[in-house]
């Protein structure tokens, strides 16, 4: 119904961009943390790079979206397809599922279909949010003031691909693969450590400093504002451009072959920055592949490992005492340190 | 039922009329806060308003008062209709809705119908205080007593223009576009900085400190409540004059020009006041269009926006610890240097 | 049932029975406000007061007690009523509704009808006990352990003369015009100003502190309590004159007329108090114009506005940290500046 | 079912005894509050002064245990009983209520009958703990523990001898005179002033600290649990003596009479003593009358005052900064300088 | 269906397997409060007392397990039998009921059974713990972390015998006579003195601090796990030797004679020690005849007073703040004063 | 569905296995807490371990999964089977249960089967995660973070067995064998020393320091999330000797012998280290015998004891205000002075 404003007009915030760009390459990296200003166009990104996106096949009736020729990991309403039946299905535009403020939990995971328990006496399950965002993104605005345990369940979800859902008598697991994105206000109170380091990249997004540029974002709203549809239309080639882009990216991507030297260099750079865990080399990884087949790369290298390492690591440092420079500083000297300035 | 106070007959108060009129002419601002003293006469200021604004067509039995001529964006009511079908329609008032105290957030975003459910088993969908209010306003007494959450949740409404419900099991989404009007007192709390920062306008409201004035305000309250028909005829006149103005603003708005002068003046004025985001800007120019367009002008001028931007960026300063000054007097500096006196 | 003790045998406590007689002949005052000492007698003075009142003509079958002869503003139960029909009536006493400790919000407010919700399967609404107020007297003893949000609830609809419910699926309005009444003991937590300022008179009382006056007061109750009737039969003459009186200030209220001085006098007393906003005047006025009709005075005068100030305006006092000396003394000394001694 | 120790075969707590007596006579008085060690015998003492009242007259089947031959303010159930008709009745013992520990605010005052509810579909009401009580004794134990307003509830209830309920729809009200009697131990928290000086009397009590008195309530209790029927048996006589001397009270106590000079002393004492309100000094004077009764006087006398005067305004004294004598001794001393020593 | 751990198996821990002894030979002593060091066998000894008593005759199909031969007290199940009707009934085990953590307060005391109330419209009761309890024990593993409400509970119906519920419009009493037996840990938080007065005996344990104890612990634990059968069997003997004497304690026990020298013992020692009340001495004394009794004395002499004098008085001391010694060396210290060393 | 790593393919971690290890061998040992850094793959370890044990012989339809010859201890399900008479049966994998984020009580233990009350209206249970864990695994990511009663909960039912539900008027009880394994960040609170000591064995696991483990963590990771098939085949070899060493050690388990000196040894060591209770030597018993029957050894020796001491009472230490080295240290220290270096 609504118009939504090109991925190619958006103005600055490359970083951001980037981020979203390789998570839709690849799902696997875990979620995109979007710190910074109010007011920034956060929002207007993400939905941005779903549009942009080419509308996906989806088995028809299907609460979840199923891809149709996926043979493993269908959901309770595909799992009665016989061998080799292909089911029906249709093109639908890629899903952002966007969190309401003062969504219930049981929106969330799905919960007792009330409708049918009340008139039917039987106890089905309504899928909620998560089955919604399947394939897609699902947006959380002021990620830092949802209460952390509905954080930490998102990230469950999203990091294991599937939602589990065990309250009211219901015992239901289904597929959601989803990329999710979440923005904060660091002023508005931060995120548990452990609630950070389970977000695959970060990126921190301003206001613009410059009066060009802001007065280049207002004016592009503006006439956007005005007339959508011409808007739009002017931007639509460097859209496709950027489609295409994407589309390739991920049919080269389980092509590019991540050697023993980028392995070591991602360990090497994790050790010299004291991350816990393996979280931050695995990530980096995943990140470095999936900006080189953006790029049209076939090998990992050092230049996309550099590229991606400040929103792959900066979320994963200890604060350290004895060095008040900030993470991103701190990630800049480690990696010119191991690579050269 | 009862009488409304005629907005012409308001005595002193200017930037809170001045705030509500150029809101009437595009909804789009962002909606007004209003601060000050108790006693002051806001709550009958936004009554008399609606009042003053001619009845609007609205499609019959439609529970969102939806406009018969607006083909996109129609509500789950009216999107049945046929392609070219005009739905019958008739003249209702603009609508102005009271959150009253208490009221429950069911009752605010709408929820399940209880009574179809009960009775005949099935899941529909009553709406809320958000729906009546649509094409309209909605008043919050002492918006900085109500629950942050349900702020933000209006505040995203009064954004997007459309309401989604995701709750006990519904899923739905209506327009809802109308003006937030919140009031507060400043002795009893304040608004998160998050919260001050979505209001499009803001005013500031005094007890007038002139006997005079006080007089006269006592004098026309009283007349008005000894002889309410009375009283409204002899300033129906005014009222009348106010009408045809805002009108003839709406009508023009589209055609104002923002010349790049304007957009720079903007810009450069947010930037000396570092106002986070660009939430700044964007108001400061809608708002001067909307003034420019009710005082007849077809072209923004500085005149524009130095008059609207005292409410438009009054609210969005960041304490600055090394000038304490308040926001007035910071705002008016930084007019000042950019515009001379 | 039981026996209400007579106005007028109640000894000495002045100041409120005065701002209940006039609240009785104007209800639009806004309420009483009684502060003081627990066991002097101030739920026997609003009772008896009411017990004073003559009947009231209500419409029969009617749960808001309509007066069948105003055309205007009849309720959900009455409106269904045809053009110039005349509904049945009868006499009721004048109500008295206390709110009773642990009363829930759905009885004061009303609420769905649970009998009708279940075994008709509808929709239906149960008045509350603002209903039950409605053209009398709505008292709550306590009123500073009240929630405030139910405080600022009773105080709305007192305001507006109207309670607009919206809960449980329920959008209902009807008229609960109905004089309020709080009382408080002062040494168990004070109201916020913001409550303070909507009543519109307070009124302070203590224990007597003379012999004479404290043996009255216990040989009268002591008389009433052995043989109500009898001691009931032996004030009905005043009590008789006391009704005669107010009936009579009710009529000749209207004529009242309120001179320009008087307007300005009341303007610079709230001036030289600072109260904000001006609910402080209107209310002063409205006092003094009901206290002239009760005196059967057709003008207001500068005695009336003395003997009212007090309570109409003692509540409304900032705290000044210059001057420490207590309301009343400053509203003494106001008074005495403006009209002399 | 249980055996009941005798009123008579308690050892000591002489004041206690006297004022449950008195309020025996005389229900009017306000209840008794009981403050003390644990382990004291204080349930032990209510319960069997109830066992020591002759059983009452009741109406058969009403819930509110009617007494047949009082007129006015029957109970909803014995309402419908036409003029001059004669209640069956039976006799029944007279009551003694205790609230249980984590009794809910439903079972005290009474609540919708929910099986009535549910086979019927009526809304029914089904009379709570104070219904029970109705004409006999409510015994809290550790009422400094219960919840504020639920023990404020059972002092208007108390107070008024009428019970109103507004609660899920419901809307009743019924008798419910009973004597309070509440207990507790300071160390576990203080009632609030406001509640203290509602109760009538109050009594301390405390571990007798004489090696005889002590052996003998031990002995006594022991002799009774081995062979309750014997014991009792044993004490009959002196039970028949106490139980006819109440009976003889209570027929003698209108006829007593209270002299202008009881009256006057009554407000001295409570002058001298600055209680708040005129509580003080009325149940003073009932409680002196019922004394009177009972000793078979047919005046009130200064002994009858002193004799009661501690427990009748020992709880209602300000703590006094300038004097840290304990109200113990400041209600001595006031009597001592009033009557002589 | 578990094999439980033969209580003569049980290694130390002499005064903890004193008090459940003379408990089970007299349950009005009230109860066992446990305090010390996880993992010292606390429950284990709880269950082996169980175990080691004979099976009780109980009413067939009567849910509080009532014995056929007490004409008085019957439950509500057993009051519809016909006078002199014998009951049917059989054996069963003693009742060991523990309270698992967060049981809900219906389960303890019983609640509307609910498939009644839902399939046949009926409101009956379904009874709770304290039901399956009667004529047994209840054990309370942590005392200290439930809930004060919940323990005062526990504490009345142990105390009285009986089981009085009034929620959800219920109104039952049905007999409960148990041992309530409390475990915890003082580290974890202490109970309000107001409770420890209640229970009637206190012990204390601690982990044996001796190796040679140590291992007898864990290898009589071993073997119990390897072979159970086996292992019971081997102390069969002894199990039946220590029955056979509670048996005959508990006959004799009605015949042990206290002689007015005990109970003035009794009472000075706890003058000298200053408990509150007299639930000191009435423990002391009734603690001293079980004892007596086990021990086939058919008088109480100093040499039970002294032994029992720790569990009975140890919990019921004030903090004195002259003195700083223990509860221990204070009863001690008193003992040997009183009975020499 | 999805494919689990081989347990073989871990890299270090060495600790954790063990423990893993022994406890599959003997479950009585009490469950396993797992303290460190996230992403350092316990999740992995624990689904590895149940991947690599044999599928179990399960009475079919049988919702707790029993054994099929196991003649004692069936659940309510299996309880009908007559005697002799063997189910049918199947195998299914070893169970893994998650304790998901946000579960509900009612999940977890088991809850009335809302289906069936509604459509049969009839009271069945609904088995909970306890139930499904039967068996097998019950998993707790960041037990640290779950209430404590939940925790105490587990606790207890993993140490009984046995699960007893009691709520909503359900009474069942039903076997629940697991080994618990809870993980945690000590970071982000500690638990209760309470909880602590209920715990049979702690492990300390942590990010890999050296560069090789690092690379070789995540080489294998990638190799497996690009082919899982592949790598799972690879490691087969390996998972199947491990397999076959832990089936050995569970046939061996019963003849393992634990000789007096070790049973000295283990009380020596848990006295010197000042353990409360006696679970220390209870678990280290335990743990080591099942290490020699894991080593194919049939005695316990010196060796044993001190490899498994470290996990077996690490977490039972009190904190030693004169002793500030960790938990390991003072373990370390007390095995090196009782066996030597």
């Amino acid at each position: 119904m609504a118009f939504t404003f090109p991925f190619s007009a958006i103005v600055a915030q490359d970083e951001m961009k980037l981020a979203l760009l390789i998570s839709a390459i690849d799902q696997s990296i875990g979620g995109v943390l979007v710190f910074g200003d109010r007011g920034t166009g956060k929002s207007t990104t993400v939905r941005a790079l779903a549009a942009l996106l080419p509308p996906m096949e989806a088995v028809e009736k299907c609460p979840y979206g199923c891809a149709p020729d996926q043979p493993a990991g269908l959901c309770p309403s595909c799992q009665h397809l016989g061998e080799g039946e292909t089911p029906k299905s249709h093109k639908v535009p890629v899903p952002v599922v966007d969190m309401p403020l003062g969504v219930t939990e049981d929106r969330v995971v799905g919960a007792l279909d009330l409708e049918r328990a009340l008139t039917q006496g039987e106890k089905a399950f309504e899928p909620g949010l998560l089955a919604r965002a399947h394939r897609g993104f699902l947006y959380i605005d002021e990620v830092n003031l949802l209460e952390d345990h509905l954080v930490d369940l998102l990230l469950d979800v999203a990091a294991s691909g599937e939602n589990v859902v065990e309250r009211e008598g219901l015992s239901v697991r289904h597929p959601a693969k989803f990329v999710l994105i979440g923005s904060g206000n660091p002023e508005e109170g931060e995120l548990r450590p452990q609630l950070l380091d389970r977000f695959g990249l970060s990126v921190e997004i301003s206001t613009p400093e410059d009066l060009k540029t802001r007065v280049e974002v207002v004016r592009r709203r503006d006439e956007f504002e005005k007339d959508p549809e011409a808007f739009i239309a002017r931007w639509q080639e460097h859209d496709a451009a950027l489609r295409d882009k994407i589309l390739a990216g991920r049919d080269l991507l389980p092509d590019v072959v991540v050697p023993d030297a980028a392995l070591e260099r991602a360990a090497q750079l994790c050790l010299s920055l004291g991350t816990d865990g393996l979280r931050g080399e695995l990530t980096l990884i995943r990140a470095a592949r999936a900006l080189a087949a953006f790029d049209g790369d076939r090998e990992v290298s050092d230049a996309h490992l550099k590229r991606v390492a400040p929103p792959a690591l900066r979320h994963r440092l200890r604060r350290n005492p004895l060095d008040d420079a900030g993470s991103n500083v701190r990630v800049g000297r480690a990696i010119e340190e191991l690579f050269g300035a």
